[in-house]
């Protein structure tokens, strides 16, 4: 975007209803209606382009951001981060072993504590079933009840890093992709994406992304195709969730019993593992029991049960089957990659090697969703802070 | 505080006299003046009022900030950070673990080679009697030394986040959150606080809160009791200046034997759970020479002897014999709490919850503690450089 | 240097021909150019009074510095945090345990995954032979390839802060101490400098120091002399380097078979413990197939081995056989010096306390060395920026 477009973009995102998200979290990509997603995907757009311009963006002279990580994370870290600093708030991240969490204090008291002088809070929390989300719930409600009893000055709006239901900074990341792919949110309409369990030769991958996938695609008119082996199915109430979605927005949700079946014809496909939700819960369980040799066991047999559907590959062969051969790859990475990371994995060296540029590009608008994410719960009319930003001109460099 | 109180307030703090904190630390509060601490308080107010009123307090374009923390912390660590992004200092922590302090390194050359561009160090190091506050000062000592041999160009200010004998970013926003909730320091004169200890199923906790809030308290003129079971007394220095406070501001210092004696008619009370300073100094000789096993069965002793004093709670029935019922609960947070945080602990559920937003209120007080004693420490002319901040107008937001 | 003497070192500073080094890495000392190392130094020291005249260096509004360190660094680590802070970028460190390194990706991923905002990337390495600068190529090309691919909107120089062959952060930092202690580089010339291994009861201390030393110091016309007990040799490869650079700087490369005799008359001793070539080599095959046992054999017989050699000690003795007993003791820092960090180390304490200033301000110059190298890496024309940063006139404080 040139500075003209960049003008225009921010004209059109003011004609957005977008105030809801104003000192409001982002938790579920579900809870937000039309006009904010295409609002969040254009503020990560324009921020994106006026920091390539040279405009600064830094909003805060001072501020803090909090992060929270309960599983490990690079890319979603790293963004968080660039996010933050791109608006000139400082990263404090509360290490929960360092604290005194372990003297059982409770969440709605730490929540507090560590908000004093926070703008935001990001969250990653995926690895428990039914925890993660009801965490992040619990602390957004215990920092909007301080911001209400006066207890903190302003309110820190919540960022869901991934939580055990969704991944809204990646599949929102994801969207803004294939936006920019296949030249506009319009050109997704009718588009075949085949979201697809994949062999791994691990255990425990989260179900966030392949949920926040089938509950964000379907809302721009694409024919999702959902496909993985029996045992692995997803939330009921996420799938639930996607078939509302084609309803309303005019696009199919389907099943397929495999890879196979879901590349056939697909404009976009998005080969992943994740654990069988069975597993998933039973591991959440043996966890909080601190059974480990449990966990070993649950482990092996999970890796064992694996195995049976190894031959869930994205190999070229199949590639070939899709849209005339030429479906574009997603994967939220790090991907298995089958004589690279693993012996065997998701994805064939040489369909991962032919878009790998393609998806560092993608994993590189997550920085500028976040980012989005953040101004739009900051500013009640960020069209106008974000002209003022725009004509301040003031040079990052 | 309007913009008008604002300018009146640092009007009025002018006339303090407190250049003696320029370039110096803050370890004990008894070590500072009158007006020293009444400078502390205002300028924590005016920094807090500033922020309010969305006026940056950046003061440093560029400078770095370290923390030492040898003990877990979150309020403090937050409070740190919050203080010293608010006038624009990074924070880099010095994790012992990851530098070559393990390679036999003296402290002397560590300070200084942390300190190259150091504007502040706060320490926190209050797990050991005897060694925390030693330790601070030995760390002030070397980096005063640097900047006098010229090495350092800075002399980079001491903050003390915590030692083995006061705790004083605590004590001061506690004394700030009595002068907010009564109205000015002058109707803190005759005001009764009880000072007690608290049972809780864990041991070794510092003795710097209740030695700090008897060395603090009772410059206001305040009727301070002190109220432990056998065996678990501060450390006499602090009591003899706790003591010699009451003689010189007009307060009073006395003993009970329980926590029932001393809150009878109290208008403040502050229970709160410590360790035996018998068992603080067996546990730090233990600890020295890591005699593990040693440690386990002193760890079991304690708590065997601590469940003796199992009634020592704070309950609604001891909250009635207060000040007409009325007495403001304190701690430093976080508080064993009974059916919450533990079984039995310091306080019942219901008075904690109804004094909660209070409290946190009063931790929020820290982090302008904290900056007014880094503002003081920095600026010889601090009312000069605070005019100059206000008038500068400078958006934070 | 006054505010005269600063414009008339960026004036000569614009004369010297360093536009090789902008969007370029600093990985080997004696990769860089006569003119390239002297750019650095000369930067080194504008930046340094620049900050000391209170202007502030501040040139990113806002910015990411990325730092990786797979040793302990206590010094480096603050000289990389003070030397981004000072251009106004904040530090995000790659954590490899919070990291999904563990998951099998790819040094290439990884790189480009935390490199989306970033501008400069410091690495310390230093452990195993034949890793350490293979990595920090291998991040730098990853980076290059992503910025080449439009993958990164700028290309994120990297910065080697110790690597297993050269340690430039530290050498350099030597260099500008030598520069400034004589009274101008052109003093150096003649010098003799004695490079001299010592005892130290500890084993696995890097080869990078005094390969760095004997690959930078030949550079200035100097008379090196290297010792060391048998075994304990470099990489010959740094050792032809060091000899060529003689032949072609004028100065000479001797090698003496005891610290006595590299002392005769040295105007510079660096007296510094190394572990033996062999050692490290099958050291780092064990550690790779996590031999702990073959590990802690090597560990005992290495360490008998320097046993033998315990009088390889820096004495007031000794330096008495220097010029006029006169002669620049330096150590890169921590040393162990006898009786205080150990019995029998690499020197006496009484020589380490006479110079112990000067070896504190010579490690005070290495944030402004990683500053210089950021600088000369970010902008094309470094004369004509600091002019800008110069007139802009901005205090820091």
């Amino acid at each position: 975007m040139d500075k003209n477009e960049i003008l225009k973009s921010i004209e059109s995102l003011s004609k957005k209803k977008c105030d809801a998200m104003y000192l409001n979290d982002f938790l579920l990509s579900w809870d937000k209606s039309e006009d904010e997603i295409a609002a969040i995907l254009q503020t990560a757009e324009i921020l994106r382009a006026m920091r390539q311009d040279n405009i600064s963006c830094r909003m805060f002279d001072t501020g803090l951001a909090i992060s929270i990580f309960r599983d490990q994370s690079t890319r979603t870290r790293f963004s968080f981060a660039g996010a933050c600093n791109l608006f000139g708030l400082a990263i404090q991240e509360l290490d929960e072993e360092k604290s005194q969490i372990a003297h059982g204090e409770t969440v709605r008291e730490t929540a507090n504590m560590i908000s004093f002088l926070a703008e935001v809070i990001g969250i990653r929390d995926d690895i428990y079933l039914g925890k993660g989300h009801t965490y992040m719930k619990e602390v957004a409600d215990a920092v909007n009840q301080g911001y209400r009893e006066g207890v903190l000055p302003q309110r820190p709006t919540l960022i869901n890093l991934q939580c055990d239901i969704d991944h809204p900074t990646q599949t929102l990341s994801d969207a803004l992709h294939l936006i920019n792919y296949f030249g506009g949110v319009e050109n997704l309409k009718g588009k075949k994406i085949a979201m697809s369990w994949a062999y791994s030769p691990s255990y425990g991958k989260p179900l966030s992304v392949p949920q926040g996938i089938i509950g964000l695609m379907t809302r721009f008119g694409m024919d999702l195709v959902l496909a993985h082996p029996e045992g692995y199915n997803l939330m009921s109430e996420v799938v639930t969730i996607a078939q509302a979605n084609c309803e309303r927005y005019g696009g199919s949700f389907a099943r397929a019993m495999s890879m196979q079946e879901a590349f056939q014809d697909a404009d976009i496909v998005y080969p992943k593992s994740w654990a069988p939700y069975t597993v998933m819960e039973e591991r959440t369980q043996l966890l909080q029991a601190r059974d480990h040799s449990g966990l070993k066991k649950l482990e092996k047999r999970c890796l064992e049960t694996n195995k049976e559907f190894i031959d869930w590959e994205c190999t070229e062969k199949l590639m070939q089957t899709t849209r005339e051969g030429q479906a574009l790859y997603m994967h939220c990475l790090p991907a298995d990659i089958s004589g690279v990371s693993c012996e065997s994995g998701e994805v064939e060296a040489s369909v991962f090697e032919r878009y790998r540029a393609r998806q560092y590009t993608q994993a590189g608008y997550k920085p500028y969703i976040i980012a989005a994410m953040i101004f739009l719960s900051k500013f009640k009319n960020p069209a106008e802070k974000l002209t003022q930003l725009f004509n301040r001109g003031r040079a990052r460099v």
